[in-house]
């Protein structure tokens, strides 16, 4: 059984996306980031770092948006989000994981939270910065994709993907969203036609980037 | 067969160290990143994003040093070096290889390019901040090794404690190393003890924090 600690529209949305994928029952706590709930005793004592995700399984909680993910994926093999683990497939898949963890989402903590860099005094700098910085993401995932895609993974749809699409999806109100290159929008189309997309949008009350 | 793109101390060290701790053969290149080779056309080819490490497997290339090591020890399991993929302990294996790709890593971008967030002006204010950060993640971690240690994943030893310790090492330099926590220390020793750390310091020409 699944409970996710979530914020609408944050980085919970990932692993809420994927769990309406899988089918797999959840029951959602919604945590308000906006009072400084994530930072409070109780919840500290599910996730050291403050953030949302977290989830709990049987009564467990683990947190790292990508990670949960993944092991979502392996622990029900039957919706094939992801290639079989030893499989060459599965290099790949962990490479753009990765990629993304480490490559992509940092520098939208730093878009989001433009004073943790530097602190107050040099948030605009920061913010101004790391827009470009973002686009050559983009860059490389696009080039990528227009000479492997569709999908990150090719043919094959794959978490990867899901997290790709949230990615993509905090930069819509950037100064070059991410739906500026054509195969990255391609991939955004597909997955937004999924009937998980709806639902998800319709449980977590958003309506931006519908 | 395997070849890896290194340089000395870099990302690409978690990469060597896993392949010696597997006793894989592989054939090592090395990458000039003070003459800028990382950036260089013929690189770019392997490694879109110009950064070390870049490994072929079988001849074609693939990045990303967690994915590769997570591959690494899925591909060569008699080293049990990682839980088997659908097992509890997998969980937390994923937790903490991400953690470290998503909240760590990325800081230490930060203290080694401090230019980056915010441009060449803002590089000193970035360099004083990340080092509180850096101790904060520090802190978490330590934490979860006096609870749960001695290593991440308690007593089951995998390439999450030598990613770590990799991350640990970078840290040698800073007024506060984190070797000044007693579990993080615990866990560099207990690595370090290992004879494919000193064989891998002879390889890359490495004597600072032996
Ligand atoms: N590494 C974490 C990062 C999560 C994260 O940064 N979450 C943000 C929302 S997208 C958050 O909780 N922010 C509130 C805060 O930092 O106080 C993950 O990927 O799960
Ligand atoms: N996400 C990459 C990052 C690798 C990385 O930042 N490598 C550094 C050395 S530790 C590098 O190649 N720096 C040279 C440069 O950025 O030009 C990974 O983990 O493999």
């Amino acid at each position: 059984m699944y409970t996710l600690y979530y914020s609408p529209g944050a980085a919970s949305m990932l692993v809420h996306w994927v769990l309406l994928e899988l089918g797999q029952p959840h029951s959602l706590e919604r945590v308000d980031t906006g009072a400084g709930q994530q930072k409070r005793p109780e919840y500290l004592a599910l996730n050291p770092n403050g953030v949302v995700p977290t989830l709990l399984i049987d009564g467990k909680p683990h947190f790292e948006a990508a990670a949960l993910v993944t092991y979502l994926a392996d622990r029900h093999p039957e919706a094939s989000l992801a290639p079989a683990p030893g499989s060459a497939a599965r290099m790949a898949y962990y490479q753009w994981m990765f990629h993304l963890a480490n490559m992509v989402q940092p520098l939208f903590r730093q878009w989001w939270y433009p004073h943790e860099p530097a602190g107050e005094a040099h948030a605009e700098a920061v913010r101004s910065t790391v827009a470009g910085r973002i686009e050559r993401a983009w860059q490389v995932l696009d080039a990528h994709l227009a000479e492997n895609g569709p999908l990150l993974l090719g043919k094959t749809l794959s978490v990867a993907d899901f997290y790709l699409v949230m990615l993509m999806r905090w930069s819509r109100a950037m100064p070059k969203p991410a739906t500026a290159w054509p195969h990255l929008a391609a991939v955004a189309a597909q997955l937004k036609a999924r009937p998980s997309f709806a639902t998800l949008y319709q449980r977590e009350g958003l309506t931006e980037w519908a």
